[in-house]
């Protein structure tokens, strides 16, 4: 269940720049595909027809993963995690859509999710040259961000006011280039299916990360426009036939990040203090989610996407850490920076590329050294509560929306105000005991992070303790109520000094700390950017090989091939069947987390045991990519994409096709449950392109 | 459950001095009970007899907690969680005794337990005198640590010489008194019965320090000597009232661990670095046991009574660090502190106290700098394996037993050889798979807590990550034989240094440094002893009442009234029924934890459901006085402590009465579960004295 996006996204965001790619290492721009190594590794040569089709067939998921169109009527299909967040928001005490499944009959009963916001990629545009012409190269880093910020904010207001679809500048590349990424939207979106959590997370905590699997992660949803389903000219055939081993596939998908062309000193930076810092937060979180789960049902039920996110970011990092614990991965990092380096002190015309090195050496040293209060302040770290993240929305909505569109900071630019307002008008339900548990523990995060006697931890604190704090914020706020968000939202600064929200109060108190930390961070990532460009030229001119930029949670293609591989001399099958579903279970007695919904021990006898299930292929995928599908060489809709195995957890920092694989569901298995377990029968037809009787 | 001590004793114990008494608080020894106060407020007036009769009867387990004799066929009452140890350690794949229960209907079905030592108190010596005889008091700390120690060491030795009873010096008020206790110790210990752990641990994690209760924490043991049923002349006769709302009520046990008389420098450090470390510790291993338990029943099984251990301590944790960052207790400590401190000031004669307050802070600064390394090496938090644990126990064995016996590590003096060796050579099982994953665990701790590069982590890992690390050291070592460990322990320095063992290389390679770092710890504990010595002497001096020591798992006598308290406004009833288990159960679904085994379903009709079950006391009690008996006026046994509400963990720092409560099980309800629940009769005559027939 690696391929989640959202829950990466815990700390900073890495970029870095390209590298040569090896075997069916890739997570290629669908502007730059990688033509000539598709026609020598396995004569397939794409047309643009071919692309074209494949890139708008695919969706993202701005909760955090990906998805596709599979029918004609707007039809999704994505995975039943990357659909946790929407089945969270609209369960409650009576239905808890997440764990018992949902299934749609008419489209009168597809259901509408809340706060939901799909993406579809229409067109790229090169903007380098735009972005780079603001910035004057002499300039000091903190007024060529925001240089840089301001050229992006107006490029993409000018490109959403011209063609009314969503704009994005995309950094790529580390600052290499500048896409400009248009995108149709939805908002609309309904949920149409899910299966139990039990059959999509079959195995659970234990099995995540691992292969061979047998689960069903799979959740479909409908885009819907003025109302109606749309209508959509793009959509993926779906295969009743499934992959063979060998068989060439591609993943069209949203890969989250990945860090693999960061310089040592970032991955030691990663190795020593951001992770050890972020492992340890996690389990703080995870044993609270834990102990709070543990006293009933209906805690279970509020914390249980929230407990998922922190325990699949756990397992993942626990894998990439020991991945950077691996002297080997490390020394052929820091072989290959060393051959860089040596190249370019040898060549006159890359003189000034040299200093790059220990420019990001000594910025990532400043950002080590405020990363602390970052966390707490900036990524809130310290006040885990919904209603303090709505705080600090309204607070800096106002401030910023009254100064011109490109001094602000940049998720308030005018182009992004219709995503943010999805969001911060959302009726996701909040719970005030989950709310005032989840803060206290985080004011306990601060105090053990800065110390008792910590100026701001007193400032927070004012003499309460971290749980009396919590009750009196939660219970002294009125930002549950959207009207009121609202209200204020549209209001003035002076508006919202005037109330008395005890949330807010916070949200001000620490906000000139956070503003300030969070500016010397973006400068040194713009002295970063500066450097990692020079550098990633540097390299392309050395290295004169196609090449693809880190994931930065935007389209991308990759390709592999559907093959099993070797662990502790053992021969793992590429793919499992559904009876290996039912061996397994009974081997752990069907005691959670390997127990059966009621249906699937029921229809036991309906199903063709011999169907495929899961199968894992070398594609270079990553978190982000969960619910992308997986296509044949005719484009069609093979298998979904839910999780990397263990192996893979280290392809966040380099590509191996040793024993690293992607997994998937297959078609097959699909049809075969919606069929025979859920008795999905117009489902399937849709799916399969037969009309409704 | 936070009665058990073993799971104290993660990092230090701190010492500390006697306070003036108020209320009903109080760890009193049994050579210095308080009379007066027991006349004075509940014209209580205790006899020698009547002293010593409870005393005999009072059990310690060196397990970490307490129990009591309640037959006189050495038959022996404490919990099912202070018997879990024991438990754990018999059990296997197919006998889960510690989930399950057992009961041996006759003599020949108890089972011994693998290395379970009791230990009865059978007199008290003051050597003050003797002890400080032997410390010049113009000696430096480290010359005067070691003359202490050697001066203990011999006087333990020569008791045990003469009376062939364990004989340990005891340092009571942090130094102002050492006493030589002499116990009779009882090392064939077999189990007679025990309830399922969903009974004894009703409510699990969520209902742990919690109030209202309804758990059987109850478990049966009995003491032999030569192959049979020891015979004692000493127990407590079980009553069968019970007890009744406003009773007093004695509970004679072993608190393990107080620090209310630290100075505020002393409970700084707690606050600010203590605990952070040790609740971040705590949380890492409560997700490492959780995610192996998770994968099969066999691996739970195999956890169960270490994740419990950690749990139950991170919740008391918890519990403690919260009230530390309490603003009034904190405040409440300081101005006791200044008192004094203002008090000595003034008096000529108390001169050479003041500089006292200093010398603790100071020395506790040394032991902040070195208590991460003292910690991961010494306290082996890098090395968490039983068999790394048993290395080192035999690296250092045969190195210490070649010097005299005062200038041991205090572990292996010549008196505590026999102890040692039950613990040493035990045939507790040891899981493979179980010790790596704790070994790779607690390496990676070690990374996250130095850093990668740090020059110990390189020594110990050799370019290898951790997992590897502790696969090639598990399966490098031959330490699970005990006919190894029985022939290396026997041997010399040489001998040991010939095998090729690689976990004794391991412990071998840190223990120049494990050792110098406990060196400096022991130098700064001696400099606060003399110090904390020199402000009980003041203390006693201006505020001329009796007091009673922080305890230090040694014999205790408290004493408390049977009352239920307010909480939120709601009157909380002094007891629980058998009913309201049912009720509880039924309100959560009879889902875990709120399950009930088979037998308490099927025989519910049986019961009387009126009987009480738990009930609560305001008896000064602290973690360690898990099992320790209740008794009356009378002398009789009225119930069993188990656990203390959340708002007793402050108990740690302050007595208070005011919502702290201790929690116990009546011994109506003992009676009633083991007759008609377990068919237990022939148990149920012995404890009630009847014969049998």
């Amino acid at each position: 269940m690696r391929m989640l996006f959202k829950e990466l996204m815990i700390v900073f965001i890495f970029m870095s720049v390209s590298i040569s790619a090896n075997a069916d290492e890739g997570m290629w721009l669908y502007n730059d595909t990688p033509y000539q190594l598709l026609k020598d590794r396995y004569g397939f040569e794409p047309t643009s027809a071919w692309l074209e089709h494949v890139q708008k067939s695919s969706v993202r998921f701005n909760s955090g993963g990906s998805g596709s169109f599979v029918s004609e009527n707007g039809l999704i299909i994505s995975n039943h995690h990357v659909g946790a967040d929407a089945l969270q928001k609209f369960s409650d005490a009576e239905h808890n859509y997440y764990r018992d499944g949902f299934y749609a009959r008419s489209q009168k009963e597809e259901k509408r999710c809340l706060d939901l916001e799909l993406n579809v990629l229409m067109s790229i545009e090169d903007v380098t040259d735009r972005v780079n012409a603001a910035v004057n190269p002499d300039t000091n880093p903190e007024e060529a961000f925001v240089a840089r910020r301001a050229a992006m904010a107006e490029i993409e207001k000018g490109s959403l006011e011209k063609t009314g679809l969503r704009s994005d500048v995309v950094t790529l590349y580390q600052g290499g280039r500048y896409h400009l990424y248009r995108f149709k939207k939805y908002t609309d979106v309904r949920l149409v299916f899910s299966p139990e959590q039990h059959i999509a997370f079959f195995g659970g905590d234990p099995d995540n990360f691992e292969y061979p699997r047998f689960d069903l992660d799979i959740c479909l949803f409908r885009a819907y426009e003025n109302g109606k389903p749309a209508k959509v000219e793009h959509y993926l055939k779906f295969s009743s036939k499934g992959v063979s081993e060998g068989d060439l596939v591609f993943v069209s998908g949203h890969p989250g990040n990945t860090s693999r062309q960061l310089t040592m000193a970032e991955f030691e930076y990663l190795r020593d203090q951001y992770f050890p810092y972020v492992l340890q937060r996690l389990n703080s979180l995870e044993v609270m989610l834990l102990a709070y789960s543990a006293r009933s049902d209906e805690n279970a039920r509020r914390a249980r996407d929230t407990l998922f996110g922190v325990q699949n970011s756990r397992k993942a990092r626990d894998g990439m850490f020991a991945g950077l614990m691996d002297s080997q991965l490390m020394t052929q990092k820091q072989t290959a920076e060393q051959a860089l380096r040596t190249a370019v002190a040898q060549n006159p015309n890359a003189k000034e590329v040299l200093p790059s090195w220990e420019r990001i050496a000594d910025a990532q040293q400043v950002i080590a050294r405020n990363a602390q209060h970052y966390n707490l302040l900036e990524g809130a770290h310290a006040f885990n509560s919904t209603l303090f993240g709505i705080a600090r929305t309204v607070l800096r909505a106002v401030e910023e929306k009254a100064k011109p569109n490109g001094e602000r900071l940049r998720e308030f630019r005018d182009s992004n105000l219709e995503s943010l307002e999805l969001q911060l008008f959302s009726e996701e339900p909040i719970y005030d005991d989950f709310e005032q548990v989840k803060l206290a523990d985080s004011l306990t995060w601060l105090v053990k992070q800065l110390g008792y006697s910590h100026p701001l931890v007193q400032k927070v604190l004012v003499d309460r303790s971290p749980r009396q704090c919590a009750a009196e914020l939660v219970l002294g706020t009125k930002l549950k109520d959207v009207a009121v968000r609202r209200k204020l939202y549209a209001g003035t600064v002076a508006d919202v000094e005037a109330t008395n929200d005890l949330m807010i109060e916070l949200a001000r108190l620490v906000d000139p700390e956070a503003r300030s930390v969070r500016k010397i961070i973006e400068t040194q990532d713009e002295i970063k950017r500066q450097a990692h460009a020079k550098i990633a030229q540097a390299r392309f001119a050395f290295e004169k090989t196609s090449s693809y930029p880190d994931a930065t949670f935007t389209l991308r293609l990759a390709f592999g091939t559907v093959t099993g591989y070797e662990e502790n001399g053992q021969a793992i099958p590429f793919q499992t069947t559904l009876a290996g579903l039912y061996k397994r279970a009974a081997a752990h007695h069907y005691e959670p987390p390997f127990d059966l919904p009621r249906r699937w021990i029921d229809r036991k006898n309906k199903l063709n045991l011999n169907t495929p299930f899961n199968f894992v292929s070398t594609a270079d995928i990553i978190g982000g990519n969960s619910g992308s599908p997986v296509v044949n060489r005719q484009g069609e809709f093979v298998g979904i994409i839910f999780d990397g195995n263990l192996q893979s957890l280290v392809l966040d920092f380099a590509y191996t096709d040793f024993q690293a694989r992607a997994v998937s569901v297959n078609s097959q298995a699909i049809i075969e449950a919606l069929r025979k377990v859920y008795g999905a029968a117009e489902l399937v037809d849709e799916i399969v392109g037969r009309k409704r009787s």
